[in-house]
């Protein structure tokens, strides 16, 4: 008991740090941490008018396309419009084509209006198109739509499939296998559901692939005290930026198989791929390819999402999930657990539709909705490029190629000293650095150490949106930076 | 391992019913559940042709506004219109007060887009609108928009509380209350957290009215084997159509201090109130009525949507929670948490602007908007009438009237015979007299076993959503199957 300002004594809470759910608090997502907390109240002090060593904060914190000044998609917006306001549809300013989605989603609409709940798996004929356009990607290997779930966001639907699968206790708890370098969302989702997470490190010098024999040496430790049931991979790599090769996946299932482990993967930037060379495989596609043995047994769960590619609009909180080969029992649990929460935001489920049904040849939209598809597309191979070479010019800074994604996350070497004085401050190195560059530079970077990274090595994940004027101001004050950083604590 | 189609072997699944998380399984929720699958099969079975002795299937089963064809406010939708494709600010089609809400969401959107993630907390400037409407509402008590919380639908901020509350194992599992007939997201989201379901249940003889002895001796025996934290109130109340008075909530403010136990208050109905004499209190007011003793302790939650009242936006998912007197560092966790899923979907973030910024005397839309919103609650309301009056001219159903929300609950009752063979089918019930209702009127109502009732006592919920021609075909339907049901089974 203690006194308030009110003159009565306040009893202690219900709910406080001690009494609350312990899963809660071992969460953690570096994306929106005390980092980006920090860079949102210098930005609030530079409004306010405190002199700073610079005029604005540059976020390079989080895959957000349009906030950095990305523009949607013209055709897109069109549709949502008339979705929204559908006396729009008398109107003369809008192609015949946007008119067409516009009235076939209404009508997929209860009372033809996306104000009302769909079925909780998503519209039927989004989940239909969906389907289609998963056919078309993968060559002709065939999709039920009643396996297509449609999410808010990517991330829901891969904390949906997680929550299928973590069960038991201690030795027998579930295991799944992140990579390190994560994204961590899934080390968050895991750390809530009390699973047991399991790294499996990707091979920075080798443009961050994934090593089978460390799958393997990853796993045989982790049989030792969980249940491993799930290998989780996220191609086109975040934060990597490492594209996937087709061997690669190859074996990755092939070890899937023989580990009997459930795969789930993220492949929400399966348009952005940048190098020469690469190319994007779906997990699905590889798997049919290897032939009945795998494609009849091996479980796969594949999430894709409206916020990434060319559209960027993560604001819309669309998407959808895949389940193949996923025992009929189990997807029924799957279809009443996402009925409890009635269904995915409509306006994401449309915008969801417009990408999976995008103007074709010989409709009044597709030349516009090509150009602008390619424009974003390009710039943003231009800036992956770009951000690879400025940053291989710095000493102490090594940046393997951004082969696709939207991230860079080069190593960074520190000197002891500053590693010596992080330490004493309780922060992780990298945590250290950036948070100085952010002080001194206005920059807004996610250390390393909020995806996981090697002992001893540290990093940062930038990603390559911001636009090509600023991505250049970004890079320069980075470099100079970082050999001010190095000289000052040498 | 067993022969597929292919001719290979096909193996056992890593995810099985059996190896699958146990409390997924445990999950149930009846709004969507097999009355519904089934209502959904029976509508394609007309459309392929199959003969019924009923054209159409009336869904009475979801609080889904706009499915039953009621039209969405033209101000919110026109403001939509504009967020999605702001190229309309240059048309002339639109008011004023539509362009500058637009303007201003967008400018407090990343990149002036709504394709931009939003703060994991919601849009800044919507926070500080819902701030001022709840104090409008609760006549001039303060609201802190910081601790304002944008959510995806109430459903979400309701799990995501309970999510920060459960702990503990055996008889120290936290245990929540909940009123019984309860919205089961409730017992849903419990189960999937594996927490203690503490039932409490409403006084059906008294209108569904809360009963503090009740309270009383369901807490105590409660205590015997769970930890007790919190208290779930639906006010005005799903699915009963219940109103609270003023002085039943004054006395669970009052239990909850002395019995130190956490308030939820879902207050999704609150502008849904039509009966004589009734009134909507939201608890935060009372609370702040009752004195420092209580405003400066007792820990409040409180979700409200843009699902419902007049605006019954479903498909948006928007919605908000006020906390009140949470701990700052239980806050901190809970800023933290939603932060994983990014944010909320931006345009239902929008339209929960609107709703708390609707257009004002002297705004070009202020006419328009007041008319369509008396007009769609007055329309409620006396659907609400109706519904009670017509059902209570049938021997065998009593019903409350429907003071509120969108529901009546009605008591039925079941020949001795009917409930036998139920039973013998190892249906509940009233599911077995709702599934029959289904099969032979096109009617699709849900049982109230999926809420919970009183062992022996027989309800449905039906929502009194559909048009007025509709819901007197319904009403007469369920009358005479009603007689029907009782002389065949008799």
């Amino acid at each position: 008991m203690k006194m308030t300002e009110n003159g009565v004594f306040s009893r202690d809470k219900v709910l406080t740090i001690d009494t609350m759910n312990p899963t809660v608090k071992n969460v953690e997502y570096a994306v929106r941490g005390p980092i980006v907390q920090r860079a949102m109240q210098i930005e609030k002090e530079l409004r306010e008018g405190v002199k700073k060593p610079f005029t604005e904060v540059i976020k390079a914190n989080i895959g957000d396309a349009h906030a950095m000044g990305q523009q949607p998609i013209t055709f897109f917006r069109q549709v949502l419009a008339l979705c929204s306001y559908p006396e729009l549809l008398n109107e003369n300013m809008f192609p015949e084509d946007a008119k067409n989605r516009a009235r076939r989603i209404l009508q997929a609409c209860g009372g033809g209006s996306v104000g009302a709940y769909s079925a909780s798996q998503g519209i039927d004929c989004v989940r239909q198109d969906v389907a289609r356009y998963i056919e078309r990607r993968d060559g002709g290997v065939p999709c039920d739509p009643d396996n297509v779930y449609l999410t808010t966001g990517a991330s829901d639907g891969i904390v949906t499939m997680l929550k299928l699968l973590v069960c038991g206790e201690g030795a027998s708890r579930t295991g799944v296998m992140i990579s390190i370098p994560q994204y961590p969302l899934y080390s968050a989702a895991l750390a809530e559901l009390g699973a047991v997470q399991i790294n499996y490190y990707l091979n920075e010098e080798k443009c961050w692939s994934m090593d089978l024999s460390e799958l393997e040496s990853s796993l045989a430790e982790a049989r030792k005290h969980c249940n491993p049931k799930a290998l989780c991979i996220i191609n086109p790599g975040n934060p990597t930026g490492q594209v996937q090769s087709r061997q690669c996946i190859e074996d990755v299932i092939r070890f899937a198989a023989k580990e009997r482990l459930f795969l789930m993967a993220d492949e929400v930037y399966q348009d952005n791929v940048y190098a020469e060379g690469c190319q994007f495989h779906s997990f699905k596609k590889v798997l049919f390819e290897l032939g009945p043995e795998y494609s009849d047994n091996v479980e796969l769960a594949s999430f894709h999402s409206t916020s990434k590619c060319y559209m960027g609009e993560c604001g819309f909180r669309g998407g959808y999930m895949e389940v193949i080969n996923m025992d009929a029992e189990v997807q029924a649990q799957l279809s009443k657990l996402v009925s409890v929460r009635l269904c995915p935001p409509v306006p994401g489920q449309a915008l969801m539709d417009l990408v999976v049904n995008s103007p074709q040849p010989g409709e009044p939209s597709h030349i516009t909705f090509m150009k602008e598809r390619t424009a974003t597309l390009s710039l943003l191979a231009e800036k992956a490029k770009l951000t690879e070479q400025i940053l291989n010019t710095v000493p102490g800074i090594t940046c393997n190629p951004v082969q696709g994604a939207m991230y860079s996350f080069p190593n960074i070497s520190l000197p002891e000293k500053s590693i010596k004085e992080a330490k004493a401050l309780g922060q992780a190195p990298d945590m250290f650095y950036c948070m100085k560059l952010l002080e001194e530079t206005g920059i807004c970077l996610v250390p390393g150490s909020g995806f996981g990274q090697k002992d001893g090595t540290y990093h940062f994940r930038m990603t390559i949106l911001p636009p090509t004027d600023k991505l250049k101001i970004l890079l320069a004050k980075v470099k100079e930076f970082h050999q001010k950083f190095t000289q000052q604590y040498s």
